[in-house]
C-alpha cells in the first residue's frame, strides 16, 4: 500500500535515497561490507564525508570562509553550543522568539551572556511572525528559527539586523534558495529535509570562532570539528551518508529553485483548500504560513475521528497536530510528492460532501 | 568475495543484523515506510527504544535503580559529561590512565573538580595495565577504560576501589559477563560490539545524579534524558535500532557467557600463533592482552608490505595498526567468526614458510 508520509520529523525521504541507503547497509558499493561496519578513517567514508561537505557548499553557494560540520546532539545541542562558542560573557545577542524551539534556544543562551529577546509572539501562541522590532547595533548575532514546525509559521524574508544571522533551519533547510552569505551560522537537525535522525549540520563562518575566552570542553568547541573535518571522534557514519544522498537528490532534481517551485505548488494547493472548504480553517496568520508544515483545524472538532479514519484508509500518516496545538498538521517536506497532497485535498473535499 | 573484517571500529556486525537493518531502511516491518522516515514519537520507534532499554537491563542484569540512556556525541562527550554531572567542584575523582582515551578523559575532567591519576602506564606507551595503586577513600568515583583499543590491553578484573566505578566500555561492552552492579556509570560508543556509529549507551545508577550544583545545559544533563527516556529531543533512531538487533543477536546466541567463550577461543588462537611464529611478536604485556584487539609486529618490518598484500588477497580488512603504535592490529569483536581468525593464522603460517 502506498503511504503518504506527512510526518513532522523524522520525515519522508526520497524513495531512491532510501533504496540506496538500504543497499549500503547490506553491501556498500559492492565491496562485500556494510557501510555500518566500515572504519570512519577508511577511504569509503572519507570520500562520503568530503562529498557531503562539497554538496553543502554547492547548495548554499558558500565558499571556504565557511566550515561545514556534521555533528550530533540535534538542534537542541546547538541551543547552547552557539552562545558557548560565539557569545562573550560580557556580550549580548538578539533573539526572535517565534516558537517552542526559539524559546528553548533563548533559555539555554542566558547562561553565556546577555540575551535580548527583541520580538516575540509567545503571548499569542506563536500564531504569527513578529515584524516590528529593533535589532541592537552591538549584538554579537541575531538568532532566529526560520520555520516553526509546531505552530506552522515561516519567515518569508530574512530578519533585519546588521549583526550576523544565526539560524535554526532544522525544518526548512534546502527547501528554497536563500542568500546564505547573510548568515554567520546555520544549523539543522537532519531529520526533516536533510536525512534521518542522528546528525546535525552546522555551517559556520570561520572568522566568528575563537572570540570567547571561556573554557569549552573539546567536543563542544566548533574549532575542534573544523580542524578535524568532523572526524575528531567517530562521526555518525550512516546518517551522514543518507544526508549526502539526499543532497545529491536535491541537486539532481534541479536544486533549491526546483525545491521551492514544488514546495510552493504543494502548499498553495493545500492552503487553497483549507481556505475554500467551509469545514476547515488555518491556524496561523496567512502571510506567515509555512510551506513545510500546514496547521489547520476542523470547525467541528467532533468530526476529527471520522476524518482521521478516512485519511488513514487512504494511506496518510503523521497528520495529527502537535499536542500543544491540536488539530491537523500536514508536513510537506522536499521529498513529499504533489500527488500526496492531492490525496489529502481529495479527502477534504469528500469529507465536505459527506458532511454537507 | 567473503571479507574478514578486523577493523577496530566502526566494526563488524552480525550478518543477520545487517540484513534486518537493510530491510528496515527500505520498509520497516512491512508497513511500507522506512525506519528512516518514521516519527520518533510513533508506536514503532517507541517500541524499539523500550526494547533496547529492556535488552540492556537483561544483558547487564541491572534493575530499575539504573537508567539506560541512548545518547549521541560518542565516548568523547562522556569524558566531560561524567564529571560535569557527577563530580562536585570541591570533590575529587580517581582516574586510571591506561591509554589514549583514558588520557583524554582525564584532560576533560580537570575543569570540573580534582582529578587524581592514581596509576598510569603512559610513560611506557601503555604497554601494560597498572596493578599497583592506592585508590582514595573519599573519591566520588574511579574512572577507567576497560579495554584499550589502541594499545591492545584489557583489564582482566575490576579495579580495586570502594568508590563507584565509572567505566568507558566502548570497545569491550557485552564481550563477557561482568559484575555490573559494581558500576556507578557505564558508557560505550556503539560502534564496536554494540552497533553502528551514531549512538552512545550510558547506564547510570540513578542515585548518583543531582548531586552537583553547577549549571548544566539541558542536553548535557543526564537527568533530562532519564526523565524523558532518551527522547527529550529526536534520538538517533536508526543507530539505536541496530543496537537493539545486535543485543537480541547476543542473547539469541547464548548471551555474555557464550560471547566470552567465543572471544577467548579467537584470541587464544591468534595469540598462540603470535607467540609461536618466529616472524612475529606481541606488543603488550602478556597478562594484559586484550581479547578484542590484538596488537603485534613483524621482527623484520620490511616484510610488512608483502604480508599486507597476502592478507588483502585473502579478504582481510582493517589489520593496520593504529598510527601511534604501528604494526598490526587484529580486532576480534563479538560478531567476528572464528573462521576469520583461522584465515589470518593460516596466512601467518604461510608467510613463515615463505620466509623460512
Amino acid at each position: 500500500m502506498t503511504k503518504h508520509n506527512f510526518s513532522a520529523g523524522p520525515a519522508i525521504l526520497p524513495k531512491s535515497v532510501l533504496d540506496q541507503a538500504s543497499e549500503a547497509a547490506r553491501d556498500y558499493n559492492g565491496i562485500s561490507l556494510s557501510l555500518l561496519e566500515l572504519s570512519h578513517r577508511g577511504p569509503e567514508f572519507t570520500e562520503i564525508l568530503n562529498r557531503a561537505v562539497a554538496k553543502t557548499h554547492e547548495l548554499t553557494g558558500l565558499g571556504d570562509e565557511y566550515a561545514v560540520l556534521f555533528l550530533t546532539g540535534g538542534a537542541s545541542s546547538q541551543f547552547f553550543m552557539v552562545p558557548m562558542n560565539l557569545l562573550p560573557q560580557e556580550g549580548s545577542a538578539d533573539y526572535l522568539n517565534t516558537g517552542r524551539w526559539s524559546d528553548n534556544a533563548i533559555d539555554e543562551a542566558k547562561s553565556f551572556g546577555t540575551v535580548n529577546t527583541i520580538a516575540s509572539s509567545k503571548e499569542d501562541n506563536y500564531m504569527f511572525i513578529p515584524k516590528d522590532y529593533q535589532s541592537n547595533s552591538n549584538a554579537t548575532y541575531l538568532h532566529y528559527t526560520s520555520n516553526n514546525t509546531v505552530a506552522g509559521t515561516q519567515f518569508q524574508s530574512l530578519p533585519k539586523s546588521e549583526a550576523p544571522l544565526v539560524c535554526d533551519m532544522s525544518s526548512d533547510i534546502f527547501s528554497k534558495p536563500l542568500d546564505f552569505k547573510r548568515f554567520g551560522l546555520i544549523y539543522a537537525g537532519a531529520q526533516k529535509n536533510l536525512g534521518p535522525a542522528g546528525t546535525t549540520l552546522v555551517v559556520v563562518r570561520k572568522d566568528l570562532l575563537g572570540k570567547v575566552s571561556r573554557e569549552i570542553p573539546t567536543m563542544l568547541d566548533y574549532q575542534t570539528h573544523v580542524k578535524k573535518n568532523s572526524s575528531y571522534n567517530t562521526p555518525p557514519v550512516f546518517p551522514i551518508y543518507v544526508c549526502l544522498l539526499t543532497m545529491e537528490w536535491i541537486l539532481g532534481q534541479g536544486g533549491l529553485a526546483e525545491m521551492e517551485r514544488r514546495n510552493k505548488a504543494k502548499s498553495q494547493l493545500l492552503y487553497s483548500e483549507i481556505d475554500r472548504n467551509p469545514l476547515f480553517y488555518g491556524l496561523v496568520n496567512k502571510e506567515d504560513r509555512s510551506m513545510m508544515n500546514a496547521t489547520f483545524q476542523l470547525h467541528d472538532q467532533s468530526q476529527m475521528e471520522e476524518l482521521m479514519a478516512m485519511t488513514k484508509e487512504a494511506g496518510c500518516v503523521g497528520l495529527k497536530g502537535h499536542r500543544s496545538v491540536g488539530g491537523l498538521r500536514a508536513s510537506m517536506y522536499n521529498a513529499l510528492d504533489l500527488s500526496s497532497v492531492e490525496v489529502l485535498v481529495d479527502i477534504m473535499q469528500e469529507f465536505e460532501r459527506k458532511k454537507g
